[in-house]
C-alpha cells in the first residue's frame, strides 16, 4: 500500500522499469543457490525450510515439521503515517507477517522486531507501538524473541520477522489447476476504503485518535479499523491446510487481482472471477461508491484475507465441512493464462488497476 | 556505528534519556512472555529456540539442534553512505548478522533480505549490492530464502535476518566468572580507523571506488576494507563452542569496552583489561595516532571480532589446543562489577568513550 506516491521522471535503469516483482525475480536469479534444506525459497508468502534429524535418531526422514519464515518491512510514509495510532502500527507490523504464515497454512510461533527510530519519536510512542504489537502477539500466540534498535535520520523503519510451524501440507501459490474453484475468506476492499477515508479526513495525530473512536460514524470507524488493524486468517489457514482439498493459497496484500495473478503465474493457469460474487461488507456497500467503488475490492490491497483454490469435485464436501466459516466462492481457475473479471450481465469488466506493486505507477 | 550524528535538543521523553540498551530492556519487559520453546530471548547476540520432536519419534527430548535467529538493520547515513561501494554494503549487511550467529558458536545457514529502496537507486546499484551479499553468503555457506522489497521515500533501508544451527553448547553473554581469562580474535580498532580514513577523504562514489583499490596506499585500503567488508569469525566461533572451555562470548560490534560491559552485566562480574595486550594490526600501529589512537581499539566498534572468556585452569590447555588461530588474552574477569583498563605502567586508564550506543551522544 502506498500512502503518498512521489512522482519523478523514470530513468532507464530505474526499478520502475522492472517493478517490484521483476526485482524480486532478479534478486532470486542472482542469489539463489541449491540447498536441500530449502523446500520453498524466494517467491512465495513465506520460505519453508526443513530441519531434518539424523535417521539414526528419528528412524525416518524429516521428523520435524517444516519451519516457515517470513519478513516484511513497514516504512513511514510508505506503509503508514506517523500520526496513525502507534498501537495500530505495532499491530499491523506483526499482523502482515503473521498473515504470510497463515497463507501457507502454518502456525506462527516466534517473532523478531527491528526498529530504526528517528529523533522525533518519544519513548511513549515506542511504548504504544510495542503495546499494539504485543496485543497481536498475544492474540495469535507468538513470542517476541529478539531484534535490534538503531537510530534513523528521519523516518521510522520497522522490520519484522516471523517464524512458524508448517503442517505436512504446506499450501503454496503453485498448485491450482483448471476447473478449481476460487475462494476468499472474509470481505474484500474494506481496508482500501478505510485508507481512503483516513486520507480524505486529513486529520492529525490527536484528532485521529478521537476520530478513530468516534461513535457518530461507526461504519467509517469499522472500515478504518480494517485498514489499521488487519486480521490475519490464521485459524482459517490451518483449517485449509488440514482439510486437504486446497490446491493453492495466498494472502491478499497487494489486491485481489494482483495476488490472484501470483497464483495464476506460479500455477501456470488463468482465472475468471465474477464481480457479483465478491464478498463485500455492509460498510463497503454503503460508502464505497464515492471512493472508487468495486475497484477497491478488486485492486485495493491490504485485505489480508486468504485467497485459495479447491478442486471442483471437492467443493460440495468442502462447503459442508467448513460450514460456519466465511469462505466465498468467487470464480474458477481457467486454462488460458489470463485473469478475467465478469460483470453480473456476463460482460467482461476491465479493471482500472491490477493492484499495488512497489516501483510501479 | 554512527556516520553523521545529528544534534538536536534532548526532550525528557526522548530515547536519548534511556539509550539503546535501556530501550531494548524496556521492550523486552513489556513484550516478553513465557514460552518453553525459547531457550534464549531478547538480549543476547541471537535468539535460541528449540524445536523438539515428539519423544515417540526421537526416543529423546530435543532431537534437533537449537535454532539460532538474529536480525539487524542498516540504514543509509547511519550505518553506511550511499557512495560506499554497493558490493561492500551488501557484504556487510549479511556479515554483521552472520557475526551474531558466530558469537553464539553457531553455524549460519539461511538468510532473508528486506529492502526499502528510494527513487535514486538504480537496478545496477541493487545488482551490485546483491552481488556483495551473495559473495558473503557463498563464503559462509548461507542460502537466501526470502524477504521483501518496498519503495522508500528517501533512504536505502536494509534489514537482514539470519537463521543458524546451534551446537549443544550455545555460548551466551552470561557465564563469565571471576578469574576467567578474557580473549579476543583477530585485531582491534581497524574498522573504526578505516571509517575515519573514509570520512576524512570525503570522496564521492566514483572516486571512492578508485581510492578503495589505490595501490599507492595499501595500508589505508586494508583498514578501509576492514570497515567495509568485516570478517565474521564463524570458524572460530564453532571451534570455541566445541572446545568446551569457553564460559561466555559476544561479538564486538559496539566497541570492546561496550561489548565487554554486556558480558559483565549479563554475567554479573567485572573485568580488567591491559592496553598493552590488545592485539593491534601493523596498519593500526602505523596510522592510528592521528585519528584517536588506542581509543579506536577500545571503543571504536564494528570489529566483528569475538570476545570470550576461558576458565583460568583451562587456559594452558586452551592455548595449546588452538595453536595456529589468533586468540589473544587481554585481561581477566573480576568480582567487582566495573570494567577497568590498565596501562603498561600499571596505572588505570580512563577511556574517553565507552563505545557506540544508538540514542546516546
Amino acid at each position: 500500500m502506498n500512502i503518498k506516491p512521489k512522482r519523478v521522471p523514470i530513468h532507464p535503469s530505474s526499478l520502475f522499469v522492472i517493478g517490484e516483482f521483476g526485482l524480486i525475480k532478479r534478486i532470486a536469479g542472482k542469489a539463489e543457490r541449491k540447498d536441500k534444506s530449502v523446500l520453498v525459497g524466494i517467491g512465495d508468502d513465506a520460505a519453508v525450510i526443513t530441519r531434518s534429524i539424523p535417521p539414526l535418531i528419528s528412524g525416518r526422514k524429516g521428523g520435524v515439521s517444516p519451519l516457515l519464515v517470513t519478513t516484511d518491512s513497514l516504512i513511514e510514509d510508505v506503509h503508514f503515517r506517523r500520526d496513525f495510532p502507534p498501537e495500530a502500527i505495532g499491530w499491523k507490523a506483526l499482523a502482515v507477517n503473521i498473515s504470510d504464515i497463515a497463507a501457507m497454512g502454518g502456525v506462527p510461533e516466534h517473532c523478531l522486531l527491528s526498529l530504526g527510530i528517528p529523533d522525533g519519536i518519544s519513548i511513549e510512542y515506542i511504548d504504544r507501538f510495542v503495546r499494539g504489537m504485543t496485543e497481536a502477539a498475544e492474540e495469535y500466540g507468538l513470542s517476541l524473541i529478539g531484534g535490534d534498535t538503531t537510530s534513523s535520520p528521519d523516518r521510522l523503519y520497522i522490520s519484522v520477522t516471523v517464524l512458524g510451524k508448517g503442517s505436512d501440507n504446506v499450501l503454496l501459490r503453485k498448485g491450482a489447476r483448471a476447473g478449481d474453484v476460487i475462494f476468499v475468506t472474509g470481505t474484500l476492499g474494506d481496508s482500501a476504503l478505510g485508507l481512503k477515508i483516513v486520507e480524505e479526513s486529513g486529520v492529525g495525530s490527536r484528532e485521529f485518535g478521537a476520530k478513530f473512536r468516534n461513535p457518530q460514524s461507526a461504519i467509517r470507524n469499522q472500515l478504518i479499523e480494517r485498514h489499521l488493524r488487519p486480521t490475519p486468517r490464521v485459524r482459517e489457514g490451518i483449517q485449509l491446510a488440514n482439510i486437504g482439498m486446497v490446491t493453492s493459497m495466498i494472502d491478499i496484500s497487494d489486491g485481489l487481482l494482483c495476488d490472484l495473478g501470483h497464483i495464476c503465474e506460479e500455477s501456470r493457469v488463468g482465472a475468471r472471477i465474477r464481480i457479483d460474487e465478491l464478498p463485500l461488507s455492509q460498510g463497503f456497500n454503503a460508502l464505497s461508491a464515492k471512493y472508487g467503488g468495486i475497484e477497491l475490492a478488486l485492486s485495493g490491497g491490504e485485505d489480508y484475507e486468504l485467497l485459495f483454490t479447491v478442486r471442483s469435485k471437492d467443493v460440495k464436501n468442502f462447503m459442508s465441512m467448513t460450514e460456519g466459516t466465511k469462505y466465498t466462492p468467487i470464480g474458477e481457475v481457467s486454462k488460458d493464462r489470463v485473469v478475467e473479471v465478469i460483470e453480473a450481465d456476463g460482460n467482461r469488466y476491465l479493471p482500472k488497476s491490477s493492484g499495488y506493486e512497489h516501483f510501479r505507477r
